[in-house]
């Protein structure tokens, strides 16, 4: 089985940082593709960056010509997700949605650490929409952007676990790591709480295989139909975008870290 | 005062038909722009088309060299506001969200008349997010797609009203035009149904005046603030789109219906 | 346009306060006319008083012998709009509904900042019957009585100020006056608190022009259809109440202070 | 134990079916008193009747010289219980509550059959703030008005079986009668159905023995502590309403049916 | 009258003080039978202890050969009421349903005080299926287990006013005491608190009144219909307990405390 | 990894078609193991033949001597799973809450196809206090009850394929086979119906295999603490019953369909 993991953002290093950790978790048969848009924000901390995000990842699957299995959505609480379900036949998750249900299966309440506080009321939405709210005990921020997560990893560590003793007070019994950035660092971060820790990566690779290994994909009966037939202006936008499109041949150009 | 709103597809004659009932909508001494983006989908009829309208509008508001009081986005159920709410530092109004609150003031519960049937859980999350969702009577698709609208208007106001019709049995005091394509047929569907009809363009108008009357926008607090600085490859699109970046060197290109 | 304001107390200096809020809100066309019941309560600060307001504030309008186009009731989380709604064959807005509204325009969460702690759960159960809940982060007292906010401005304001900035670290992102008592301090506390800050009053005002505006009115299709014929036994009250009827033939009575 | 059971309206047919109802369901020692306002509308069918209803029931109690133990507002689905609260120091019961609970006592949900269909929004609400609506399958109008239910009670048994079947259908496995009006016929209705019928008035004195039995009364606390000291123009009304208060010196005028 | 309280561990001096207090609770011509299960945990402290006294308490249900008018389950927060509403056709009460019950008739919102804080999710969780969370202002452990709870009734006392005050500034208008073996000390804490303080065992014997004082039981329309004819293997488990069956010939067994 | 899959009733049959589908639907190198408990009902279709089976699954559990990873219970809607995650120190995860997180993977909304009518309201509690309920668009019974449905499985598949259109017509877009025993039927009912089926014990055995493959299990740090030491009489059951507990010296009994 191939999973594809998209790093929504363009940053290589988080891209390998995160392919890592979806190989780490991936059993054996399963090989992890894992690449990042073409164009678009380097991080994503906000409803703006999110939504270019969301086009330039769909812009990626639109022109990419490797096969996969299933698709893994590596932005916490970002939006795009429904678009690459219509858009692909295979299934696609996303790291909110599977680390909070991991998480439910797990303890009776569940909260999340993330980077900024202004992303907080975003991830809350998305679980929201994703049916998962009624269960979470709280979503919290560290204060650390998201580039910032690779600086020092010591003092990461530290304040997720600072932050996430908090949510814990607050009544979760689990907690989920809330940003693509953060993956790898869960049983560091357990080690310290005492509480089981999800990271959204190894619970989405995790789920992807599944749900792909039963052969089940996303329903095409009415929200996620395919796209209808009709015009749609300078699409694939990266065969359009100066430098970007005349430098992509295919997809596996030497400008993305992945694949 | 000066309102922009923005049809959210490549339509023109939709922008044209949008522009008449914003102006007949507006007060005196409110001035309406009407623009789309300079590229995308030609219609929205589902998620993947609506994530690259929202990255378009993005595209298309941070190149506007042209300035206005309030933003008026004319998508129903459509992604990409809290985008806009980033960007600007003008007050931004959707129409999904004031329609369902002007005819939340108008009856006790309410209800929405849309295309198609797949767009009717989009729909209903929107209102989810937008916390309008509890005394929403029921959602329901026409089953005409948002081009064939104009195909035939007499067609139009007869299936919308047969359809706002199983709404009202299903308990709703009022109806809402779900389609920013629907614009101006209120009054007639009004008269066939006996029951208050919101057009949302006419009602996101006249909200804009309000909150832009009092001097009010957005919340920078939390949510909303600006986008943090940072690298956005290829941004802003149109500057980068070749056939779109060179002929758009303002936002007055012939190739807008707007402005 | 011409619209009514309703303070639901009898005291005449809140009138006055109301109109002049009103009036710098209504846009140049609007006329305001402004009024209180003639029996009644001098402050509403519980059910008991709300209960016995809603039935003076349906009194008085019963007996009003001026034309409207759209009436504004001025109190915060009270009883009686649904039975004006039934009365009138204008549109009925009220403060709390639209203040937070208008507050969910501008920001993800809101918050509102009342009077005394025991208004908290009625203006809860009001925002919850309005279907405008969800998005709430808090509701606090300040502990001022209603007739209190008159008596020292400078206090007012900064009590204000202090108890929105608890509601503010609560998740508010925009703040909502809570008393009609309040109206005409929201740009001093917004000055004070960084967020934005509506009053009811004049949202309400706008909100009132924007519904008038389209011609738009309360649907009569179930909830507010027009009250059956039947006996009602002294009504209306005010044309049987001794020293109140007698000394009010028309509605233009020097016993009130508006209109 | 002495339970005072307040029709809401002044019909007194109505008040002396209430009364034989809630005199069968009462324990021995138990003494019933009822009566109806001085006031007010013959009979309740909407907001604007059951707010006049309120302020006239709050004036009866306020003007009533008789000691009880507990009261009961006979009233379903209308407002003015909350400033029964506040005025009297005994426990205060609404028939609308009561027969929600006793009913969830008995099934896993439970419906309503009430009169008109305009009041099963008001229901509703009421259930809504009581915070009892989760486990409520459905309210159903028969179509009849409340002074309707006692011209033919064969053909009012018959309406009411009929529409409580299609909630039983809709997944209620309890009937409560949804108006004080039905009282008495509960036997009958559930003889036809087959699953248990709860009447309000009966459901109501039941609990007003449990509680008062266990010498509780309203929480002062917060939400319900007594008014505070201040001018109330006209109050009691009833003191100063021609024809009414002269003819009222004490509450047990013979002008009211019932004490 | 007669009505069986059922503790639902096997520690006879706790079904001891409850049936003290529902004795004193009950009305004149009230008889009160208490017991305990044959076998199963000495106090239940979580949801394994629970399920197994669920067990237990069915098995005891089904082997007793006493008549009784209705039953009401003294365990806070513990699974299988809906177990006995299917075995018998009398009705069923459980303490946390009928003490959230009764408090909520006496205030806007209420709160209840437990003993370990492994508990507060589990009897969340039970208000949630019977429909009565809405109105909950919180749920809070003493620290103090089950059994502890008799061995200084003066600390006890003093522990549950004090983590009662808590709840109360959180909201709570009403205190629950939430386990059956706090039974007894409602009138001293209420004393301490200054707001109203219900006991479920007293509230359920004066609700289980109610109920069987109007004729009414359990509806078997759908969820609570009797059990299908089946092979259950061992069932009652009593009578196959070695030890248990054989010294328990009829439910007047000198090893149960009660009846 | 092993995982050991609990059929909640006595029969046989029933245990050995949720083995092979168990099988079917595990990886490469996860063994499964199925059995089912020693004494209680042949099938479940109620609450009452609920809480027995969740006595008896613990039961088993306690006297269980073979080693395993994790723990599938394979009852649907059925109590118990949070006693056995405080016995068990390995995940334990039941059909219900994986079948509904997988569907909510798959589509916007789903729902629920079962066997008798009586059932769906407990299976909507047990998805209610999972969480999951918000994404629910309806839960229909067959009228098959479960030992009828191994009778004629051509008949079946109709049935539940009939069944199962009527929910789709609803809303979901995704179907779940809400019984255990109709485990293997969901690639012929996929087939039938056009939309992803998901069979509760081939997603339960997945998402085991995703817990467990990550070293997670079960939260120790509130709801599902170990049990407190204390006394139980009789436990564990089945080393106390005539006939089973001399029969079963160890878990491997001949008495027992699986291990």
């Amino acid at each position: 089985m191939r999973l594809l993991v998209m790093n929504p953002n363009t940053t290589a290093s988080m891209t390998a940082a995160i392919r890592a950790t979806a190989t780490a978790a991936a059993a054996p048969g399963t090989e992890i593709l894992a690449t990042e848009p073409l164009w678009g924000p380097e991080s994503i901390e906000g409803h703006f960056e999110g939504y270019l995000s969301a086009a330039a990842v769909l812009d990626r699957l639109a022109t990419l010509d490797t096969p996969f299995d299933a698709l893994v959505m590596a932005g916490f609480g970002e939006p795009g997700r429904e678009g690459a379900q219509e858009l692909l036949d295979v299934p696609v998750l996303d790291i909110t949605e599977c680390a909070a249900q991991m998480a439910m299966l797990l303890g009776h309440a569940y909260g999340i650490v993330t980077t900024l506080d202004r992303s907080v009321p975003q991830i809350r939405d998305r679980l929201l929409t994703a049916g998962l709210l009624q269960r979470c005990a709280g979503v919290r921020g560290t204060g650390l952007g998201v580039l910032e997560l690779e600086e020092d990893p010591e003092r990461t560590v530290a304040v997720i676990t600072e932050t996430a003793r908090a949510v814990v007070r607050g009544g979760a019994e689990v907690i989920c790591l809330g940003c693509g950035g953060m993956a790898g660092l869960q049983e560091r971060v357990a080690a310290e709480l005492g509480v089981p820790v999800v990271d959204g990566v190894a619970a989405a690779v995790k789920f992807a295989e599944a749900v792909a290994g039963l052969g089940l994909t996303t329903s095409t009966g009415r929200s996620f139909a395919s796209p209808r037939p009709k015009a749609i202006g300078s699409w694939p936008l990266s065969r359009h975008l100066a430098g970007v499109g005349s430098a992509v041949p295919t997809a596996r150009s030497g400008k993305t870290s992945g694949i």
